[in-house]
C-alpha cells in the first residue's frame, strides 16, 4: 500500500484535490511498487533510455479527498502481456470511517526504450525478471475481495 | 476548437507531456467551452460556491505529445442528464502530417454548490440556459465524424 | 529535516526536476514542520479560512536533481515578525557524496483570515501557541552551522 | 507581453493561483519571448540538447491573483552575460483597475548542452545570434519605466 499526504499544491480552488493530482499518486504507487521490486519505472544509460508510459488511464472520482488528507492506494496488478501491464488501484483515506473508498483506477503502461539518436519511444517485450515477479503480485490472494466487487459492479451496471 | 502549447512545465523526462498535463488541458478546453456560452465552470458568490467537479474520466494516449507543440482540442457533448453532462475529445498536434490523433478522451461532470459553512458540495441541477446550450451543441453537425467513427470502434473490440 | 522523492510529474523535458517542483517541496516542508508543531498551516472553519500564503520566495539552483532522488529539506525559521515569518532551506539528495547543497531557498509567509462572504485574505497576528514554537526553533542550536555558512556567504558576495 | 489565463488547475485551497503556477507562467513568457525570436529555449538534437534552466528565481507576490484572471507578463532582459541571462517580470491582472502589479519576479537562466551519452549539463555560451537580439531587446525603451521604479525600491529599502 502506498501513502501519500494530499499537500497544498495538490488542491484547487474547489477545496478538494484536484482530479490530476490523484492520478499522479496513482503513478506514484505504480513506481513504488516497481520500487519493491528492486526494480526502475524509469532507467537511464549511455545508449538509451528505458520507461514505461501509460497508454490508457481511466478513474471514477466517488467521495471527496482535501487538504492534509493522506491517501492510501491499494494496487492491483490485473493483466500482464508481452508489453503492457493491466493496474486497477482503490483509493482510501487514512482514519476515515468505514474506509470509504474515495476513488478507483484502471490503467495500462507499455515497456518501451528510445535510443538517444531517436526521439521515438518503441515499445519492447517486459524484462523476464520483472514478468515473474508481476504474475506472482497478479495472483496474490490479497486482491480477492476487489476482483469480486469488480464482477459484481460489472454485471450490476456494465462497463461504467 | 481549444489550442494549448505545450510548456516546459507539461513534459517529463520521458521527453514527452506528462499524462496529467494532457487532462490539465481537457478540462481547460471545457472551461473555454463554457466561457464561449457566456457561463463559468466555477463561480464564487457571498453565500455559496457554484463548481463542476470531474466524477469521472479516462484517456487513451496514441501518439507522442512532446514540448512545444501546439495541441488542439476538439470537444463534443455527449450527454446532457439531470445534473451531469458527458463529455468526449479528440486531440491532435497543430501542423502535423494528417492531423494523427494522439490522444481521446471521455469524461463526466456534475453541477454542484458548496454554502460557505460547509465543507460539502452536493449535486444541482444543470442551470436552465446552460442546459438549452449543451443541447444545441450536443446536437451539432460537426461532431458527426467523431460519433462515427465512435460507433464503428465500439463495434469492433468493445468500448476499449 | 523532510525527505521527499523526486517523482515522474516532477520532472522535466531536460531530465531534471522542474524548478516549481523543488519549490513546491519547500512549501511541503514548512507545512511538515507545522504539523509537527500540532499546527495546521490552513485551516477551514464554518466562520472564515485560516491560511498562511507565500508573500516573497528565492530559491538558488546549485546542483542537479532528478527522477528517483530523495530530496531532504532542511528548514529554518529566519525571522519571526508580527504577522509575517521568514524561512530559509537548504536541500540536499539522500545518499550523494558529500551531501552536496542542490539548492538553498529563502521565503516570506504571513498569516491571513478569509471570512466565507468575502475574497479577500486579509494579514492577521501570528498566533501566540505557534510565535511561542516558532522562537524556539529559531533558536535551535542546530542551525547555527547553516547560520555561520550564510554569514561567510554574505561577506564573500552579498547577498546572492 | 504574454498573457495567460489562470486554469482550474493552477489554483489551490485558498483560492487563490497557487505561487507556483505564477512561476510557470513565468518560464512560459520566457519561451514564448524566445519564439518571438525565432529561437527555441530546449532543442533535441540527434547529438545531443539543448536547454536554458533557471539557476536562480525570485518572485514578489503582491497581490491576489484568483481562477479565471488573465495574467499579463512583461519581460524585461536586464543583463546579458556570458553564458547566462537575467530577466525581471511585472506580472498584471487584464481589465484590473489601475493594472495594479500582482507579482514582480527576478530570474537567471544558464545556456546548457547536454550530450545524449552523459547524464550532465555543462554550460555554454550564449548562440551570437541570441545574444545580439538580447542585446537589442535589453536596451528597448518601453523598459525605462521600470528601470526608473526600481532604482528607487533599490534606493528606499535595499535589494528587496
Amino acid at each position: 500500500m502506498y501513502r501519500r499526504r494530499v499537500e497544498f499544491a495538490d488542491t484547487d480552488t474547489a477545496n478538494l484535490i484536484h482530479f490530476t493530482a490523484l492520478m499522479r499518486f496513482m503513478e506514484e504507487a505504480e513506481h513504488a511498487f516497481y520500487r519493491s521490486l528492486d526494480f526502475h519505472g524509469y532507467r537511464w544509460s549511455e545508449a538509451s533510455v528505458f520507461g514505461m508510459p501509460r497508454v490508457s488511464v481511466s478513474c471514477d472520482y466517488l467521495g471527496a479527498v482535501r487538504y492534509g488528507d493522506v491517501v492510501e492506494v491499494r494496487l492491483q496488478v490485473r493483466e500482464v502481456r508481452t508489453k503492457a501491464i493491466r493496474y486497477a488501484a482503490e483509493f482510501t483515506i487514512d482514519g476515515s470511517e468505514g474506509r470509504e473508498i474515495v476513488a478507483r483506477s484502471d490503467w495500462t503502461v507499455v515497456c518501451a526504450r528510445r535510443d538517444h539518436g531517436s526521439r521515438d519511444w518503441r515499445g519492447v517485450e517486459i524484462p523476464a525478471r520483472l514478468r515473474r515477479q508481476l504474475e506472482v503480485a497478479s495472483r496474490a490472494t490479497r486482491w480477492r475481495g476487489l476482483r469480486r466487487r469488480e464482477r459484481s459492479r460489472r454485471g450490476g451496471r456494465g462497463r461504467r
